[in-house]
């Protein structure tokens, strides 16, 4: 019995995927092995590569002056790379800091060049609870770029509308919120996201680069780090993680198969509408922390009276069949992550079950 | 029905562990969701990496003084991350040139430093058809370290006896036949290994290192550049690619399970005997161009008459149930891939095809 999973990432992908991955594992498509066991540049990976690569831009409506480029080692090795590649010494880039993942990209940029600080919205006591306005944003003309991360999973803020930068390339870290919903890919730079969350399992990272920010990359540095590298092989400069860009393609097959990203926004409103208005509602029980145009739709956080009854509330919600409930270990309280594999039915059995708790501990 | 698989990589993986793979693929043990759903920082998943790692130190008797490392990006990125963490300003490194990957291996670490090549056995026409004697190696005493690949994919040669580099600590890349046999890791200072050949899917890199040289590595690079990052950290610094450290597992299991790596080791050498064996035999109509001492048992290269015989062959082989037996582009020819999921009755097949195949064309 599958359970309702909540966790942060890695997390729940769609059933379909899984099952159409589950139902080849021994024999893709009669080629008598596994689709993991091809070799990367045989014809059926190609294929598998080329789909998911020729869905993504369908679904996003990629223009032709962005590349589509498959890369490994997390956002993390990201957060190094960026600047490797577009931070040259004498050049500064701008950070806007929102949360955890936005302090640990600084500090790599830090190691690299002289990145700053364009914008934070730091609490004195090291929180988050919302994302800037555009009028309390620094930002430097002459930035390399400008970083941002677009949700932030420990603290469940999301920006709803991204800044405008001018010339400066917008880069942003869409880890945790990629392909939520259809965005305008023309308005960036780069963006780029750990699988882990929408689109496959983790140990793949997607990022969707313009060609012109590309070919400014520095040359002068190793060759495996060079976004130009991957763009210049289709992502085959070395072997590429051919499962998980399996199990990617299979997901975003799915996505258009139930309609593409205009259904899957209207899902993931449905379920932030549900679960939000839930909090709204129990606000004297449940407590919400984000100021409200900055809460995500991606990780609803919430706070209970006491450690001891938001220990109890992970209890027993496990007990009913939820799962990944607990709060990151570093902002403690209650996370639910709704990526788009969890259902409307999904927050609703939740919600059901946040009344019924409330209402036995309130 | 499952095809005899000699691709070079990603590779043929062993049934037992696809098969587990498979069964628990939608539901993990009764936890309602796959293992690639599951937090990496939940208890399902760290036991698995725990039971990977643990393995892996007791099938090779890997001493205390070391640390295994599971890492992202292919051997690619090792080459680059070698240099970074142990080639600083002012320093020298030797690497062994033997086929195409100690070529890049050596590029990348030029753009980091200054490395010196302390032995080539490359041909006037660019190919390697051997491994260097120790006494052709002009090993520096003050270098930061020996860089070998311990065996050519392309080339199809193989280090047998690793070069003895006295103080100095011996790097191997071993993407192409780490665990084809037991060997003694006390006299690396590190070894790496991409997954896909003989103990997973790609996107996977195990590394096997010394305390002391990691801790020797440079801190003024990126933190996900730092090896000492991932030792520290248990190799969970940021998410690793759980189902690839899975499905090692699970491959480890089943190299346990059979008899461990003197039982892989035997069937190894049983392989390269028979099917060496028939290449000296039908020496008039089969060419093995690597000389004797260097043989590789992962990598069995030979040429047929002319190009349109060897394609002739790929295609009958294929005909008859055995896939992967093109040779590498840069080299043509015709390439065996015997890695540990191979059986000695899968040669036996093959070389019954090269007899017959051998008397209706030669």
């Amino acid at each position: 019995m599958r359970v309702i999973n909540f966790n942060a990432g890695p997390a729940g992908l769609p059933l379909p995927a899984l099952e159409r991955a589950r139902d080849e594992l021994l024999d893709y498509r009669g080629s008598g092995m596994s689709i993991m066991e091809h070799s990367h540049r045989g014809k059926e990976f190609e294929a598998v590569q080329a789909e998911a690569i020729s869905l993504l831009k369908e679904l996003l409506s990629i223009p032709a002056s962005h590349d589509v480029l498959l890369l490994q080692g997390g956002a993390s090795l990201q957060f190094a790379m960026v600047p490797m590649n577009f931070l040259p010494p004498g050049a500064s880039a701008d950070y806007v800091i929102t949360g955890t993942w936005s302090e640990k990209a600084l500090a790599e940029a830090k190691i690299v060049g002289k990145p700053r600080v364009a914008g934070t919205t730091v609490t004195p006591d090291k929180r988050y609870v919302r994302i800037p306005a555009q009028s309390e944003l620094e930002l430097d003309p002459k930035a390399s770029y400008v970083h941002i991360t677009s949700n932030n999973t420990i603290f469940g803020t999301q920006w709803m509308d991204y800044p405008e930068t001018g010339k400066v390339p917008l880069i942003a870290d869409m880890s945790s919120d990629f392909i939520w919903r259809k965005f305008d890919v023309s308005k960036f730079g780069m963006v780029y996201a750990g699988a882990q969350k929408n689109i496959g399992p983790s140990g793949l990272v997607v990022a969707i680069a313009s060609k012109d920010l590309i070919s400014r990359g520095r040359k002068d540095i190793p060759k495996i780090l060079r976004y130009d590298t991957f763009a210049e092989n289709d992502s085959m400069y070395n072997t590429p993680p051919t499962f998980a860009i399996y199990l990617m393609r299979n997901i975003l097959a799915w996505v258009k198969q139930v309609g593409g990203l205009s259904q899957i926004e209207a899902w993931n409103r449905e379920k932030g509408r549900l679960l939000y208005a839930a909090l709204d509602a129990m606000s004297g029980f449940y407590r919400a922390p984000v100021e409200k145009q900055s809460r995500s739709l991606m990780n609803i956080v919430f706070r209970l009276p006491s450690d001891a009854m938001e220990e109890k509330f992970v209890s027993e919600a496990k007990k009913n069949g939820m799962v990944g409930l607990k709060g990151h270990r570093s902002a403690g309280g209650i996370r639910v992550s709704a990526y788009n594999a969890v259902t409307a039915d999904n927050i609703r059995s939740l919600v059901s079950f946040m009344e019924a708790f409330a209402k036995a501990n309130g």
